[in-house]
């Protein structure tokens, strides 16, 4: 992969009309301008490039039962903007630019069985980075096969609880596999005979059955913070935004925040085309993504989530990390919650891992998400964009939108790995 | 209320730049132009005003058990559209402008048992009419009270089975009482000592307790269509849009269908502003809107839901009615579906009521509703925008927005009134 100068990019142009950035065929996705207002926190109004990708692609996990649990199929994939190139990704991972075959590429292996889905564990629409995406959401996918799957090249069928174990080695999980991991349904874990369950150690009112009652007060805190939204946005041209320059290689902020625009030529061997030039955005730096936990000795799990406004969310705002710090990200986190996650000691520290986000669209962006124990340290009552959610309220929200943004949606795949009943029959080999 | 030449209405205007009508405080709502591309069915594009209220209101119930059961606190209100004046309201029925009291009137009574609200039995944002509303969104409530609360003027405690009964009464029960009570969890039923419980007689595998699992069909179903959606809507100015002329009174399709725009002015006793002027959604008949339902001898009830594309749906598509046809509204509704709801003979027409949409914003909008019971006439398979779902998962979906449509909702709590505990248990007073 190489840099480019946004002016050269092969298929790309400044539209004429808008001054968005777009390609010739009109397909695939845009960057446009974005001007807020009304936003929470010490700056409330602000204007910065976006992608804007409409269509709704398919990320999609098939599945089987084997004996010692669930195994997934899974494949190794390259992505243009992806640090170390490969990454383990799901079995299916497609715009609908794919399924049409816009690109005039290879059609997508296994995409047949999501089409017409029997066995399906969880289907669900899902946003992606609000803070860089315009309202863009994909389609989350998880099938169970009966029938015997050979793997194609680049393809491998590997048990859950190892996949679990890989999402802590830096790098080696993509996000379109976090994204679905975490839609995976607490019952699958039953299935796995040789563990012991997650279900049967929780108190009766925790139980996935119990979910008829027990996110009510969620859902209405979250409605109540919903309602009183007042962000709005607006669409402004993508040249001449205040604050943000263009240069010959890039569009960037004036003082070097948050992230810029590049442009990268790339040429790739397993892909359905073999080259081509796109935009990538590009952030400026590494956020610390976050859980503060308080965990019981029950095995139950609370996570202390945040309502975060982003500009790109449907509904504005939506259920995210604790913790969401850094350079590339607006935030008014409290200084004090970021020092007690960064300086907590090892034996709290649960996961601790620097994972990249969709290497399609994203140039080396890599953050560190965190899991840390507060032990019950931390106050019970905390502000009231604060909320502490049980582990299952969290697996009973997910298998709708609008709840849980992209990066909660990878710590819960990450929270999956520590509270499963892994960590908690020593020996089985699937720990931290 | 008498009508007004929009031209002529005091504190509203045709804003010079984009030619959409709106107040001269930039508040409570604009009427503006839309394209419409894409849609499914024999039209895909049209052009058509529609009405643009961004804030998000409260509809809320209080409700209160008592021996014999629950009983609500309703009010009988007024609004300029409706056409017997007086329906029965929720307890609070309040706008944002409402609440920060834009047109400096009355404070909305019982208002603070919403804002500070425990005793939550339902909190969601739900969609209003998709063809008439862009993106309105409402905070649908309902909160149990332990205290005494005396009625205000206006204002009645009635028994939750009498209101359910009182649905059956031609233009008695308002529209934003019903999307509410649509929003009442089975549990209440149960409070009912008096009275058989639902639950209790539905088999197993149909109980909430088992709504982890019973709905992941029908989210499969939905997220599938939802993903397909095609559908995309942009703005066009009022003044101009193709097939629509502005007269001295109306801005009116050009065929004389759909409807209309028009002005009135609104003099009234017990609101919170004395007097105003405002603009208003004529449609220009009355509609059929109907379920299918299948009943067993178990007391159970199917549903056949239609998903509906609806220009002003955030997602484009929800869950509607098995037929919504008339003169007002655009479909492709099958006519023999139509023909089959309209010859159903007499015992098996469960609820045939005229109820009017929201008299605040619509002038004269009565459609007609109706269930009718197949007895499983009607065969399993269907086309793939119709399912069969169960009472229950329509219980269990209509606690997440975005799911159910408002006509829907309507049906969903006229089910209510045939399906609860009063219509197996003759002689307590509450069934048709």
């Amino acid at each position: 992969m190489d840099r480019v100068p946004l002016a050269s990019l092969r298929g790309w142009d400044f539209d004429a009309a808008d001054l968005n950035l777009r390609h010739e065929s009109g397909r695939f996705f845009t960057v446009e301008g974005l001007h807020v207002r009304g936003a929470p926190g010490a700056v409330p109004e602000w204007s910065q490039p976006i992608i804007n990708q409409a269509e709704i692609g398919v990320l999609g996990l098939l599945v089987r039962k084997r004996e010692h649990g669930v195994e997934c199929l899974v494949q190794a994939k390259m992505e243009p903007g992806n640090p170390n190139v490969l990454q383990i990704s799901p079995t299916v991972q497609a715009t609908r630019s794919n399924f049409t075959r816009v690109h005039r590429g290879k059609p997508t292996k296994y995409l047949d069985h999501f089409a017409h889905a029997r066995g399906v564990l969880a289907d669900v629409l899902q946003s992606e980075q609000g803070a860089w995406f315009l309202s863009k959401r994909n389609r989350n996918m998880i099938v169970l096969v009966d029938e015997e799957i050979p793997p194609a090249e680049d393809f491998h069928w590997i048990p859950l609880r190892e996949l679990r174990a890989l999402l802590h080695v830096d790098g080696m999980v993509n996000m379109d596999l976090r994204t679905v991991l975490a839609c995976m349904p607490a019952t699958v874990d039953h299935w796995d005979t040789a563990a012991r369950t997650r279900g049967s150690e929780l108190p009766a009112q925790e139980h996935p059955a119990g979910c008829h009652d027990n996110v009510a007060d969620v859902l209405s805190w979250f409605t109540g913070l919903k309602s009183r939204c007042t962000m709005t946005v607006r669409s402004a041209p993508l040249l001449g935004l205040p604050e943000w320059t263009r240069g010959p290689d890039e569009i960037a902020h004036v003082e070097g925040r948050h992230f810029s625009i590049i442009g990268v030529s790339v040429r790739a061997g397993n892909r359905e085309v073999a080259e081509w030039d796109q935009p990538l955005l590009r952030p400026v730096g590494r956020d610390v993504i976050a859980f503060l936990v308080s965990s019981s000795e029950h095995g139950r799990f609370d996570v202390l989530v945040r309502a975060r406004t982003q500009v790109g969310l449907v509904d504005g705002v939506e259920m995210g990390p604790t913790v969401h710090w850094g350079p590339s990200h607006r935030s008014d986190d409290e200084p004090e919650v970021l020092d007690w996650v960064l300086r907590a000691p090892k034996e709290r520290v649960l996961f601790d891992t620097v994972l990249a986000e969709e290497g399609g669209r994203f140039h080396h962006a890599l953050n560190r998400y965190m899991i840390v124990d507060t032990r019950s340290d931390i106050p019970r009552h905390v502000p009231d964009d604060h909320r502490w959610v049980s582990l299952l309220q969290l697996e009973a929200l997910v298998r709708h939108g609008y709840y849980l943004n992209i990066e909660a949606r990878t710590l819960l795949a990450c929270l999956h790995s520590v509270a499963g009943p892994r960590t908690r029959t020593p020996g089985q080999g699937a720990g931290q």
